[in-house]
C-alpha cells in the first residue's frame, strides 16, 4: 500500500452560524455539535486513515491561529493558509501541490472540516475503499452519501452501474454530477435509487487530478504550475501564494473538474452524515425537551415549541410564546431568527459589512 | 383654596417589563418611555399641582433606594415604604394617614407612578377640576379617561349625567364601577359614550375617604386606626408599618371602596394617556422604521416587520425573518416573546422563582 495523505479544507466564512461563528472563527473552529471544534473532531476522525504528518489543513490567513489551536496533533507546517479564498478548485490545486512535494504519485483525500459523522469505523472503512479505488486506476473517486430525503441543498451524483469491488464494497461508475435540484427533481432522484449526495469528499492520486486540471481547467493548471515553481525556487509557500494565488481563476472543483471528467467513480456511503449547513440543522444533534425545544446553556422556553435556544456565559435567554425560532446569544451579539429564514442571516451580515459600527460584529 | 397633596403610588412588581424591569427596579424606576424614570416624569408632572413638600411617594422597602434616586426633588421623609405590598386599598389608607397627619381636612390626589401623559397642561387643569370637585362636597372623585378603543384590559366607570361644573368642565355623577369587560361588552361601552376607563387616579378629602373606609371596609378601617395610633405614639411610620401592615386585608381600592360607594363622581378626561401595560405598548411611543419595527439601542431587523427590539450597552441584537416579536436584551438576561403572548412573561418568572439558579434574574 502506498503512502496516503489527507487534506482537510477549513476555509468557511463564518456566516451561517453567526453570531457564534465569525470571520475568524467559522463553524469548523467551534463546537457547534459535540464538545470540540468541528475541525478537531475531523482531524481525530482521519488519524486512523493517514499518519498525522500526512494530514494537511488548508485554511485562510485570518483563521490560521484558530486552526493551529484546534489542531495540536498536527505538525505546524501542515497547516497552510490561502492568502484569500479562491473557491474549491484552487484549494484542490493547492492540496495537490502540498502532497506532490512530499510524494508525487501518492493518493490523497480531500475532506471538509465541518461535517458531523458519528460512525467513525464505517467512515474510515469507506475512505479505505475510496483510497483503494484511487490507487487501482486513473480515476477521480468521490464518496457519495445515499440520500434519505429529497434535499435541494446538495448537488447529486448519478451512478452508472458497478465499476469495481474493494473489500466487499462496490465502487460505482459515475454518469454525471448534477447541481442542486428542484424539489420535484430531487424527489425523482431519491425514488430512482441512482443518485447520491455530493458531500465534497474526494480521493485521487496526484497525477490523476493533475491531468484533470490540465484537460478541463488549463488556465488554473498553468497558474498552479507557476505557484509550484515559485515555491520550489523560494523554498516557502507563503511568498508564492501571496504573489500568485490572487491570479488563480475562482471556480468550484465540481464545476472545474467533476462535471467535465469521464473517469469519475463513486463509493456509496450509508454512514450517518450531516453537513450541519445552518442553525436549524443542529436540532438533529441534541435531545429536545417535551415541546421539541433544543436548549443549550442557560436557555428557557415558556409556552413555545420547536425552538433552538443557545445561550452562553451564564446569560439567561428566555423565549415566551414563540415557535420555530433560532435564538443565539453571545457576549456581544444576539440573533433571533425564524428557522425557515435562516439563510437571510447573510443579508444581515451584508448590512453589517456596509456599516462602520457593524463590522466589528462580523 | 385649601392645601392640596399628591400621593404617588410606586409599588409595581417589575414583571411586565422583564428583563429590563426587576423586583427592585420595576417600570416606574426605568425610562421605559422617555429619557427619565417614569416616576421622575410623574413627579415633574404634578409639581404644578402641589408644592414639593406636599408630594408623597408610597413604595416598597426593596424599591426605596431606587425611588430616592428617582425623586431628588422631594423631601426624603415624603418617600414612604410599605413593608410589603397589601394591594391598593391598604396603600390608599396609608396615603390617607400620611396626609392626615399633615392636614386632617385636606384633599389629596392618588396617582399611579408609571403612566405616560404628554399633555401636561390639560392633565394639570383636570387635576385642578378634580380637586375643586373634592373640595366642594363629600364625594370620591375619579378621573375617567374617555375610551378610544374597546379595551378589555381596564375597568370602566359608568357615568349618570352631569353633576357640577368647575371652570367650564363638567364632573359627572357615577352610576357604577365595572370590572374588566369582555370584548363585546367593551364594544358596547365604547358605543354608548357613557363609560370611561378607570385609570386609577383619585382625588378626595381625608374625612371623606376615611368615612368610606369606615362604611365599606370596616376591618381595614380598624387596622388603619391602629397604624395611626402606633405611629403617633412611636413618632415614626416604620415600626408601626412593620408591625401592623401585614395584618391589613389585601384588597383593591376599586373593590373595597369605589364599587360600593354612592358618592362617586368622575371628571372626564381627553388628554393623551397610556398606562403602558406591557412591552407591546411601547410601540405607540417610538417612531417605527418603514417596516413598523421599533428599534432601541443597537438593534436591527432584517426581513421582518412590527417587531420591538431593545438592546442596551452596545450589544447588537438582530432579528431575521420574524414578525411581531418583542426582543429585549439586558446584560444578564434576554427575552424573546411574541407580542400576542407577552402576558406569559409572568409564567416564566414564576418558573425562575421556583429555581435556585433562576431567582437572581427576578
Amino acid at each position: 500500500m502506498s503512502e496516503r495523505f489527507v487534506v482537510i479544507m477549513a476555509g468557511g466564512r463564518g456566516e451561517r452560524f453567526w453570531p457564534q461563528s465569525r470571520r475568524n472563527t467559522p463553524k469548523h473552529l467551534l463546537p457547534i455539535v459535540g464538545d470540540e471544534p468541528m475541525l478537531t473532531q475531523t482531524v481525530a476522525r482521519v488519524l486512523g486513515v493517514a499518519p498525522k504528518e500526512n494530514i494537511f489543513v488548508i485554511t485562510t490567513q485570518s483563521q490560521l491561529a484558530g486552526v493551529r489551536a484546534a489542531c495540536p496533533a498536527l505538525p505546524a507546517g501542515n497547516l497552510v493558509a490561502e492568502p484569500m479564498g479562491r473557491d474549491t478548485a484552487a484549494a484542490t490545486g493547492l492540496a495537490m501541490l502540498l502532497v506532490k512535494q512530499r510524494a508525487p504519485g501518492a493518493a490523497f483525500a480531500m475532506l471538509p472540516a465541518d461535517h458531523v459523522i458519528h460512525d467513525v469505523a464505517e467512515y474510515q472503512r469507506l475512505l479505505g475503499v475510496a483510497f483503494a479505488a484511487a490507487e487501482s486506476d486513473d480515476v477521480l473517486v468521490t464518496i457519495g452519501i445515499k440520500p434519505t430525503t429529497p434535499d435541494t441543498g446538495f448537488g447529486y451524483i448519478r451512478q452508472a452501474g458497478p465499476w469495481k469491488e474493494f473489500d466487499g464494497h462496490w465502487a460505482m461508475a459515475v454518469k454525471r454530477f448534477v447541481e442542486k435540484p428542484s424539489l420535484a427533481t430531487a424527489e425523482g432522484y431519491l425514488a430512482s435509487g441512482e443518485y447520491f449526495w455530493n458531500a465534497g469528499m474526494f480521493v485521487w492520486r496526484v497525477p490523476v487530478v493533475e491531468a484533470a486540471f490540465k484537460a478541463h481547467a488549463p488556465e488554473l493548471y498553468a497558474g498552479l504550475a507557476k505557484v509550484e515553481a515559485a515555491a520550489k525556487s523560494s523554498g516557502t509557500w507563503d511568498a508564492a501564494l501571496a504573489a500568485l494565488y490572487p491570479t488563480l481563476p475562482k471556480i468550484s472543483v465540481d464545476y472545474a473538474l467533476m462535471e467535465k471528467s469521464t473517469n469519475v467513480v463513486v463509493v456509496p456511503a450509508t454512514f450517518d452524515w450531516d453537513d450541519v449547513g445552518a442553525w436549524p440543522a443542529i436540532a438533529k444533534h441534541f435531545p429536545p425537551d417535551a415541546a421539541g425545544n433544543v436548549l443549550r446553556g442557560l436557555a428557557m422556553v415558556e409556552g413555545g415549541k420547536n425552538n433552538i435556544v443557545v445561550s452562553t456565559d451564564g446569560h439567561l435567554t428566555a423565549v415566551v410564546g414563540a415557535d420555530d425560532l433560532v435564538v443565539v446569544h453571545t457576549p456581544d451579539a444576539t440573533l433571533v431568527c425564524t428557522k425557515a429564514r435562516a439563510q437571510e442571516i447573510k443579508a444581515l451580515l451584508k448590512r453589517l459589512e456596509g456599516d462602520a459600527g457593524g463590522k466589528k460584529f462580523l
